[in-house]
């Protein structure tokens, strides 16, 4: 596994720098997803259990961007994913030109899919383009169904809502319906997938949904 | 309950915005406590628990400090603190200068403690002094324990660390030593409070400091 370190970039052409990137992936077939959520959310776990049901018919990298450490790498690694663990130097959140040097070190031919797991954020990185295809985000059980209403850019960004640790629903007051009302109401489009990274609950749903969208990049 | 929208400052010398916040809450013997974490950490839920367990021997206020809305802040004012909304317009984080536009609102004259509740982010939060005479921190169970690994500077700028939803430890892989061990070695100073705000364990020991800072802030 590789370690990278990124420092901050002058961001006055990050629009021009996302767009780059993603002519460069269509051309690779390769679809990037910029995975963003709070810290802890199960991100790491997610994404171990994605690579884990579909490495066998699927290329997937992974983008660990982190401010310290490789804990995540590691485990997503021996998950069967091929991983750069880039640190950010501080940096609060991804944008286009860190993603590319990262997307230049890991070497992205020949990958179906790409995860960037953005730094544990709602705020930050929900402003700046990565130039991603695809973004999806993680709101786990426990950090309560009152989120949309706090962090609305993240929700308003997203294609996908991945909402994590179902198999907690016992020990915590969340309004699944409540949720889902105010992330549409703030996002018609949002696709929404209630998952147990830990017993499998709804992960075939989001399986083939992230099939459907590679599909789709690679025909438009 | 009063809502105001505050803007970017501008920063340059938030150090010394800082320095005046603190001699002025000195002055009137208000300790200010800077409260930061991970959207949905609990942190309301904490606070709405230290007011109606202390509102009787402390006048207690609480600037709630979030992108939007202001469901923080109608529970907390329903357990009996003085309470002021700020919207920081997109801001990730409070600084100085927005900390005494805020305490001007709220008029801190007779109140014992204030918590500035900060916005929900691991990261911007911890790099900007914001003139408190305390920064707290809170980690819910349900993030993870290897959290110092990864948002280290947190932890360093922090003189309290509350381990929030413990009643949820029956159902998360939480390694309370590592976390402590991890904690420690970052920073040999902080105090660490396991609490359960919904079962009420361990408050009373993080109200007991709470009351110790307040008479070391007024001794000092």
């Amino acid at each position: 596994m590789k370690v990278i370190e990124l420092n901050k970039s002058v961001t006055e052409d990050n629009d021009e720098d996302a767009r780059q990137i993603r002519e460069d992936m269509r051309q690779k077939g390769t679809l990037l997803v910029n995975l963003m959520s709070s810290p802890g959310s199960g991100k790491t776990t997610l994404l171990t259990r994605i690579v884990s049901d579909m490495k066998d018919r699927l290329n997937i990298g992974i983008l660990e961007a982190d401010i310290a450490s490789d804990v995540d790498a590691i485990r997503a690694e021996q998950a069967g994913a091929r991983v750069i663990q880039a640190h950010t130097d501080g940096m609060c959140h991804m944008d286009a030109l860190m993603t590319k040097k990262a997307m230049d070190e890991m070497g992205a031919e020949g990958m179906d899919l790409i995860f960037l797991e953005n730094v544990g954020n709602l705020i930050c990185p929900a402003e700046f383009d990565t130039g991603a295809g695809c973004n999806l985000m993680i709101l786990s059980l426990p950090e309560g169904d009152d989120k949309p209403l706090k962090y609305p850019l993240m929700f308003q960004v997203s294609d996908g809502l991945v909402i994590t640790k179902t198999d907690t629903a016992p020990y915590f007051d969340f309004d699944m319906k409540a949720c889902r009302e105010r992330v549409l109401a703030l996002n018609p489009d949002i696709r929404i997938f209630p998952v147990s990274a830990r017993t499998g609950e709804g992960m075939d749903e989001l399986e083939a949904w992230l099939e459907e969208k590679i599909a789709d990049w690679r025909n438009k």
